[in-house]
C-alpha cells in the first residue's frame, strides 16, 4: 500500500545519472584521470572565497538563536531586499523585497513558480532541448507540458513550432536561458519577439499566460556579452533563480523567484509561494546560507575557465568534423551525434572512455551533451580521444 | 489566472503567526520585555558550541568544491550512515543507511513519508490535540485528515475514539510524541496499544496501515525520563525528525525520514522519496549542514531550561486554579481555558499583554498554548500577570 505513482518511478533513472555513476566506477578500475567525464553539470571551481568568510564571519559573530532561528515564512526580509537591489541595479528593474521569494535552488523555484500560476489540466509549453527534471516539476503540479521541437540552426526559439503549438489551453511558457543543454543564449531580438507572440495571445485568449524563465546559467555568457534579462520584455514573468552554478554551491540549495512588480496580481505571488511552501514542507532554505548569498550578491566564482573549455573544445570538434552550434555561455555544449541513433553513439563513445549524454532526454533526437566543467587539462586530454573514436568508429 | 486555490489559501493565516506579529508590534510600543510573548515554538538557548565549531571546521578545511557540490538525491552516505549508527545505538534498532532520508526539517520528512505511503482519496488519522500545520502537509498529498478526539485526561491517545474512527479507508495514522501543543509524552502502555490495534486492523482490512511518527521533540522529556522510540512497537513506521529543537537549529531545515526495516517495503521507500523531492523541487538539504549535524548526532542544546519554565508555570497555574495536565516533555504547556470559549479567553489575555495561543486549531475547543521556549525571567514576571488576569477577569 505505498504509493504505486511514485513506486513506478523508480524504473525511470535518470540518464545522466547513470551515465555519471558508470563513470566513477570505470574511475576505480583505470584512474578517474583516464575518463573523459563530461557527463554532471557540478560546477569544477571553488566558490568565491568571500562566501566562506562570509559564512564564517556569521557562525563566529552572530547570536546563534538568531542566526538559526526560524526565518520568516517568506524568508529573511534583508536578504530579500538585498536580491531586489542586486537585480534592480543590473537589470533595471524595480523589484522590492515584496517580489522576491528565497527558494532552495532553481528545483525548488521552480516548483513554486509552475504552482503558482498554473492549475492541475493546464498546458505548459517548453522549448526543446530542454533540462529533463521538467518533467517531474511539471507533473507535481497536475499541469501537462508540452514539448515545442527546437531550432537546431541555432538553439533560439522555433516559432513556427511555437504559433502552432500555442491554443487557449497554455497558461505558462517555460524558458531557460543561457540553456541547458544547448549552450543558448536567448538574445534580445528573441525575448522580443517572444513576448509579442505572449502578449498577442494573451489578448486573443483572454487569459494571463506566465512566462517563468529559468535562469541558473545567467553569468555564465562568452565573449564579453550578457544575457538580456527576459522579464525586461515581458510583464508576465517570473524569473528563477539558483546560485549553484554562479557561486559554486549547488549542494548549498539557494536560490530565488523574482516576480515582475508589473504581472497579473504580483503582490499575491510571493505570499501564495509560501502556502505552497506549506504543503511541500519547504519552509524556507537554511537562515545561515540566506544571510551568506546575501553578502556577496553580486559575485561569482572565477568562471572564465568555462570559456577556456568551451573553446578548446568548439574549435576540436569542428575541425574533427562534428556539426555544432558554438555555445554563448553555460558549461555545456551540444553537437550533433555522427549517426541518427544518439543512444548508439554515446555508447560507442564509452568505449573509448568518452562519458557522453544522449540528446533523446532533451527532447532532440541524433545530438549529445558534454559538460565541460572539468578541468582544462582533461578536456585537452580528450582531444585526441575525441579524434580517435571519430576516425576509428566514424571514418572522420 | 493565477492559481485560485493558494489564492484562497491566504485568507487563512496562522493564528500562532498572527499572535507572534502582534507580539513583536506592541513590543515595540511597550518594549519587548513587557510582552509576556507565549506564542512562537522558536527554541530560545543556542545550538551547541560544537556544531558552530563543526560548520567553521568545515568551511576551513574541506575542499568547497566537494564540500558545496551537489549531494546524491538520497543524501550523503556518510551522513544517512552515521544517522542510522545513532538511532541504532540509542534506540536499539537495526537500520542501515538505505532507511534514511534526510530531508528539510520535519516538515519536509512529514512531506515526504505522507506522500509515500498514501495516495489521493486515502483517509490519515491523527489525534488530538494535533500540530495545525498536519493540515496543509495533508492538503498537499491529496489524501484527507480525520482528527479523532482528544483524551484530555491526560492526552494520550482517546483510543475509544479512535477504534470507532477507523475504518478500510484509513491507509495512515499520524502521531506526535513528545506532543505539541499538549507536552504528552506518548508512554510505552499506549504505544503497544496503538500497535496492537493497527496490527489487528491491517489483519482486518487486508492492506497496510502505516504509521507516520512526527518526533522533533524527541530529547526535551522531562524528571530524566525518555521518549520510547514508537517504531520498536510497530514495523510499518516512518520515523520523522528535526534538530530544530534539539539542536537550536530551525531556521537550518534539517531532519529525516527514518523508515523501519520491516516497514512492508521498507527498501523501496527512500527510494520514492527521492522521487517525491523531484516534483517538489526539494532536491536534498544544505550539503554543509547536512555534513555538520553529522558531526554532531548525538549532541543537544542545553534543555534543561525548558524543564524549569516548565516548573514553574506549572506550579504557578496549578496554584492560580487553573485545570492543566502537567507536560512530560516540550516546551508547551496546555491548560483549559478560565471560560469556555478560547479565543474570548485569549484575547482578554492580550489586555494583559499576556500573548497566549486558543486551542481551536489544534482540534480540542476551550484550551490554551503556552510556549515558555522564553527566558526563565520572562517567565518569572509573567506569573503575578496571569495572577492579577485570572482574578481580576474571572475571580480566582
Amino acid at each position: 500500500m505505498i504509493n504505486e505513482g511514485y513506486k513506478a518511478m523508480l524504473g525511470g533513472k535518470s540518464v545522466i545519472r547513470e551515465l555519471s555513476e558508470y563513470a566513477t566506477a570505470r574511475g576505480s578500475e583505470i584512474g578517474y584521470d583516464n575518463v573523459f567525464d563530461y557527463s554532471l553539470g557540478n560546477p569544477s571551481v571553488p566558490c568565491p572565497p568571500s562566501f566562506t568568510e562570509a559564512m564564517i564571519d556569521l557562525y563566529r559573530t552572530a547570536e546563534p538563536v538568531a542566526l538559526h532561528g526560524y526565518s520568516p515564512s517568506l524568508g529573511i526580509p534583508s536578504v530579500r531586499a538585498t536580491i531586489a537591489d542586486s537585480l534592480n541595479r543590473r537589470f533595471g528593474m524595480d523589484y522590492t523585497a515584496d517580489y522576491i521569494f528565497p527558494t532552495s535552488g532553481a528545483a525548488g523555484a521552480l516548483a513554486h513558480a509552475l504552482r503558482a500560476v498554473t492549475k492541475p489540466g493546464d498546458e505548459i509549453i517548453t522549448f526543446a532541448p530542454y533540462f529533463p527534471e521538467y518533467q517531474p516539476y511539471v507533473a507535481g503540479t497536475g499541469a501537462r507540458l508540452t514539448i515545442v521541437p527546437a531550432d537546431t540552426e541555432n538553439f533560439q526559439i522555433n516559432f513556427a513550432a511555437f504559433e502552432a503549438a500555442m491554443n487557449p489551453g497554455v497558461t505558462t511558457v517555460l524558458i531557460n536561458t543561457p540553456n541547458n543543454p544547448s549552450g543558448a543564449v536567448y538574445s534580445e531580438e528573441t525575448l522580443k519577439r517572444l513576448a509579442g507572440i505572449l502578449t498577442a495571445k494573451q489578448a486573443e485568449y483572454g487569459h494571463d499566460i506566465f512566462l517563468i524563465s529559468d535562469e541558473p546559467y545567467r553569468e555564465i555568457v562568452f565573449d564579453g556579452g550578457t544575457q538580456p534579462y527576459p522579464s525586461r520584455f515581458y510583464d508576465n514573468t517570473l524569473s528563477c533563480y539558483s546560485w549553484s552554478k554562479s557561486l559554486s554551491l549547488p549542494g548549498e540549495r539557494i536560490g530565488y523567484v523574482a516576480v515582475n512588480p508589473r504581472a497579473t496580481d504580483a503582490k499575491l505571488i510571493v505570499p501564495m509561494c509560501g502556502q505552497i511552501s506549506r504543503g511541500t514542507g519547504h519552509n524556507c532554505p537554511s537562515s545561515s546560507i540566506q544571510l551568506a548569498v546575501a553578502k556577496v550578491v553580486d559575485e561569482t566564482s572565477d568562471l572564465s575557465v568555462y570559456e577556456t573549455n568551451m573553446n578548446l573544445l568548439y574549435d576540436a570538434l569542428t575541425s574533427i568534423g562534428f556539426d555544432v552550434v558554438r555555445p554563448g555561455g553555460t558549461f555545456y555544449i551540444f553537437p550533433k551525434a555522427l549517426e541518427g541513433d544518439a543512444n548508439a553513439f554515446c555508447m560507442k563513445a564509452k568505449e573509448y572512455d568518452l562519458i557522453l549524454v544522449p540528446s533523446n532526454s532533451f527532447g532532440v533526437p541524433g545530438y549529445f551533451r558534454m559538460a565541460y566543467c572539468i578541468d582544462t587539462d582533461k578536456v585537452r586530454r580528450s582531444i585526441p580521444v575525441l579524434e580517435k573514436f571519430a576516425h576509428e568508429v566514424y571514418g572522420l
